[in-house]
């Protein structure tokens, strides 16, 4: 391949991002790059079509998450048993609406809780959760679970942390929390004051912290379960995609104010 | 056997008990209580000897714990392997003494946490932990724990809850913690705020609550492990014995003050 000089946008913090993520953090800039692959190498070179936006982004630290791979972080830390109460966060998002629908799949009742009315009707009319509820309109996180979940909680499978997990944190005998995120602490200063983990005592629960970069060699095994639902239409999956490198910095802090329905994604390139 | 009415002491609560017991919340009194086996009962007459002071009993709600039974949640859930660094809180009393002893056989490094320097020569000069410290006299529980831990905690046994808990949350990859009580918490108002329960995430850890009284089947094969060990000297156990049911409102109450060496007792009767 010839040496090929090309003009390249780019997105780059401006500096040390502290408290909540701002668009004006991020700056778009213009150069130019160099594209060339060394003769007689076996390199190749890729090109990006779309960039994944996800929150562990903008925090301070790393947390890796892979949507497809939280499959087995489901049935690996929680163990669904058909007929077990299931509640996801962020159910819309790049993780929960997977985890909603592998429960699903598994013959559990299933609740997500998400940020508008939009994202609650996407639920239960295209992802098939058996309730949903906007946290936003909600005065009582208690009174909205003990609404959907009568006879209480088996399972949690936490994206976001703070004050949502600390409500479900007194849940049934044996509960089990996957814990995956925990969105609506990354940005913040002081962490959110978690008070009822008293109650994992009495009701024997556990909670399993998870990254997902350590399942890779899973992954075939995991297609091979998935693909099949995928075909029939027993899995969906939404995106959210921005276009252009441009909207990639408000899609990305969009993020922590839950814009996006789906998986946010920015679309860079067009084949 | 005859009829036979005996004068009996007894300790009883005045009210129900808020905020932090006290001696005075309890009351002693003189009563007689009838003593029979009905003729042709298969029934037996049992005499007490010694009374189980214990946290919980003070705790609003309860939590069951045994101490010999601890041995099975110490295996289940932390898997202890030779090597690892385990911290266990609380660790002269009841439970502590003996999961430090039984990780200290298994070929950890064990260091425990306690409330006076008389139980930090107990668990370094007959308990045979590795390391421990008093709590009360650290201004800074980040420091003593990197002090005793300079490479980081894998295992943390967890009988006190609040500061020490959460100041241990930040702990090594696929850290475990075997929440087993939450002692600081009991008597509150208001639990303690947890901060660091973010750091779970990225260190994969995994907190499992546990009650013992589901165990009992598990006794018989515990007592084959154990009885060698405890004959041969290499496992011991500490007693602090409070004579007379007189004393006992006192040695209860004196648990949450860390009064104890040891397990606490009431000896109400000799043979």
């Amino acid at each position: 391949m010839a040496k090929l000089e090309v003009s390249s946008k780019r997105v780059m913090l401006r500096n040390y991002v502290t408290g909540f993520s701002q668009e004006t953090y991020l700056e778009l800039s213009q150069g130019t790059i160099v594209l060339k692959v060394p003769q007689g190498s076996n390199a190749i070179l890729v090109k990006n079509l779309y960039l994944s936006c996800d929150p562990y982004i903008c925090k301070k630290g790393t947390v890796y998450r892979k949507p497809y791979l939280t499959y087995h972080e489901l049935f690996k830390i929680c163990s669904p048993k058909k007929g077990e109460h299931v509640f996801v966060s962020a159910a819309s998002g790049a993780v929960g609406q997977l985890v909603g629908q592998f429960a699903k799949l598994m013959g559990c009742y299933v609740v997500g809780s998400v940020g508008s009315k939009e994202k609650v009707d996407l639920l239960k009319n295209k992802l098939g959760f058996n309730e949903a509820f906007n946290y936003k309109e909600e005065h009582e996180l208690d009174a909205a679970l003990k609404r959907c979940f009568p006879e209480g909680i088996d399972i949690y499978f936490d994206n976001v942390g703070g004050k949502i997990l600390d409500a479900i944190l007194n849940m049934r005998t044996r509960g089990r929390i996957a814990a995956c995120g925990m969105v609506s602490q990354y940005n913040l200063e002081q962490p959110e004051s978690i008070k009822n983990l008293i109650s994992i005592i009495s009701k024997q629960v556990c909670i399993q912290g998870f990254v997902s970069h350590e399942q890779y060699h899973l992954y075939p095994q995991m297609l091979d379960t998935l693909l099949p639902y995928i075909r029939e239409g027993k899995l969906v999956y939404v995106e959210d995609i921005a276009e252009g490198l441009e909207r990639s910095p408000a899609a990305l802090v969009g993020l922590f104010s839950g814009h996006n329905v789906g998986k946010q994604v920015a679309a860079v390139a067009h084949e």
